[in-house]
């Protein structure tokens, strides 16, 4: 381990209340978001700052447990009205998921604004909202060190401008192996790599659910594999979660060399493998640094081929 | 690298001319067959022994370039009649294919009959045919140290008490997560694993095409990642190739330990890899050791996250 010094990490994304029908049984008002799983996710490794809006609904209890974890809340508004919905349906093999319903409510007027003291943030994840959102909270940002952002077909669709801005402005985006296929126009993957990193980001992060994660880049290409679990209860929130572990395990760590950001891979992959033991955030809320490395050393036995007398 | 003796490898499964329609083209009378491409793979390693039957049609040039490479052929039955047949279309994104034509042929009526050199051979791969026909093959071998056997769903589903016979038998089986799922009769692969492991084998394999290949052992769970390759042509004969280049790599090294079975599942990974990038068996019957070498230091370096610093 190098010399730690923990910077702090900008997350701005959605917090929710989903509704969950999953193979196990179905949970209403879930609390979820894609900042609330990253935040979680983050708080293991550095302290973080969340950007986000509730409604009068939103639980104090969830925020205050955010709290404990130093995660800064200053920048969750509160607006009146109700929060952010999600309803889905996950398949029995939990491999595919169908959505319900989407309520926008208090997020169809959010405005992101930063509180003064978020400024200097170095390390900023951009959750997946609307890429006008995400560059305008960047925007907002002095000289980030790292910008890492996220994405779903949804805003590949609908919103190809925005998106195509956003790209040129962030370091590292996050997305899944369909996500790539239908940003790039490409089935094989090493090309829709190639593709998507001619558009902008430096740094490309292709999540696979069970088979793991890719980080292509100009050090080359890095394969974290998935960690085969014998009980996946949810994965909702599996890929934030992932974001999150990914920014704060750098965070924690101080720097961003290209072996920096394979670790990042690990530990993400590890931060992930909690998130779909539980139901919602409950697990990903609780994480410490020793289940980390715990997990991380589970990961590393599944590489683990003697390779230095290969 | 330990001490070389590389062992003799038999090696039996099919012989076949097969019609592949790829997106990259059609083309007829492509040799293959699971005996072709294992044979081929593991002669980069070690000699090889091979039991098949093929026709009167089959290409003599064949068997000479097999000989060239220390393939003893004299286990190859020459029937009267035509070679076995396999016709399959491919998806667009070579993930999928269907199977248009199978023509058994000289195959129908084929007993295997070792030559008496065969008897005696260390390491035995049971290629996809009949279980019947593997257990055969098994009977006429002298205490080999390792049986590797590989199957399909078709077995599976329509010989469930030969395969179940056979499982007991044989130390690693090799199959494709599908048919582990199907084969267990669970989806999540971990368990899935547990349950096959559970009826015989000691150790398993499950190739998951793109996404590598997992090794289940009791010394634990091994991840080989996928190569991200820019250029697919083929998958014909990809899971052959892997199973030969793991008996070739340990043949080659003459040691069985785990870690020598982690090590080979790199190797396998190499040499499928070679096989996909070409039409048919041409690539990986003219693979070398360099080009292992090679490929082996490129799927290295999509694990090194220089794990001793982290």
């Amino acid at each position: 381990m190098t010399a730690q010094k923990a910077n702090p990490i900008l997350v701005v994304g959605s917090m929710a209340f989903d509704d969950l029908e999953l193979p196990s049984g179905t949970t209403n008002d879930v609390v979820g978001g894609s900042a609330t799983y990253s935040s979680f996710a983050a708080s293991t490794f550095a302290p973080v700052r969340v950007v986000a809006v509730v409604g009068d609904d939103f639980p104090e209890a969830t925020l205050e447990s955010m709290r404990a974890r130093s995660i800064d809340t200053e920048g969750v508004e509160r607006a009146p009205g109700r929060t952010f919905r999600w309803a889905g349906r996950y398949d029995a093999d939990l491999a595919g998921r169908t959505t319900l319903d989407t309520q926008l409510n208090v997020f169809a007027t959010f405005t992101p604004k930063l509180p003064p003291a978020y400024r200097e943030t170095p390390i900023v994840l951009l959750g997946n909202i609307h890429p006008a959102l995400q560059l305008d909270v960047l925007e907002q940002v002095r000289a980030p060190k790292l910008v890492v952002a996220d994405t779903m077909n949804f805003w590949i669709q609908g919103e190809p401008k925005s998106l195509a801005a956003l790209l040129k402005r962030i370091d590292t985006l996050v997305i899944n192996d369909e996500e790539a296929r239908e940003l790039s126009g490409t089935h094989n993957i090493s090309r829709a790599a190639r593709e998507v990193l001619r558009r902008g980001p430096r740094r490309l992060i292709i999540k696979r659910g069970e088979h793991g994660a890719l980080l292509f880049d100009d050090h080359g290409i890095f394969a974290a594999p998935g960690f085969p679990l014998e009980n996946v209860v949810d994965p909702t929130g599996a890929g934030d979660s992932f974001a999150g572990g990914f920014v704060g395990y750098l965070a924690g760590q101080g720097q961003l060399s290209p072996l920096a950001m394979r670790r990042a891979m690990v530990h993400a992959t590890a931060t992930a493998s909690y998130c779909v033991e539980a139901v919602g955030a409950a697990r990903v809320a609780r994480l410490s640094r020793a289940d980390i490395l715990e997990r991380v050393a589970s990961i590393r036995a599944l590489y683990d081929y003697g390779a230095s007398s290969m």
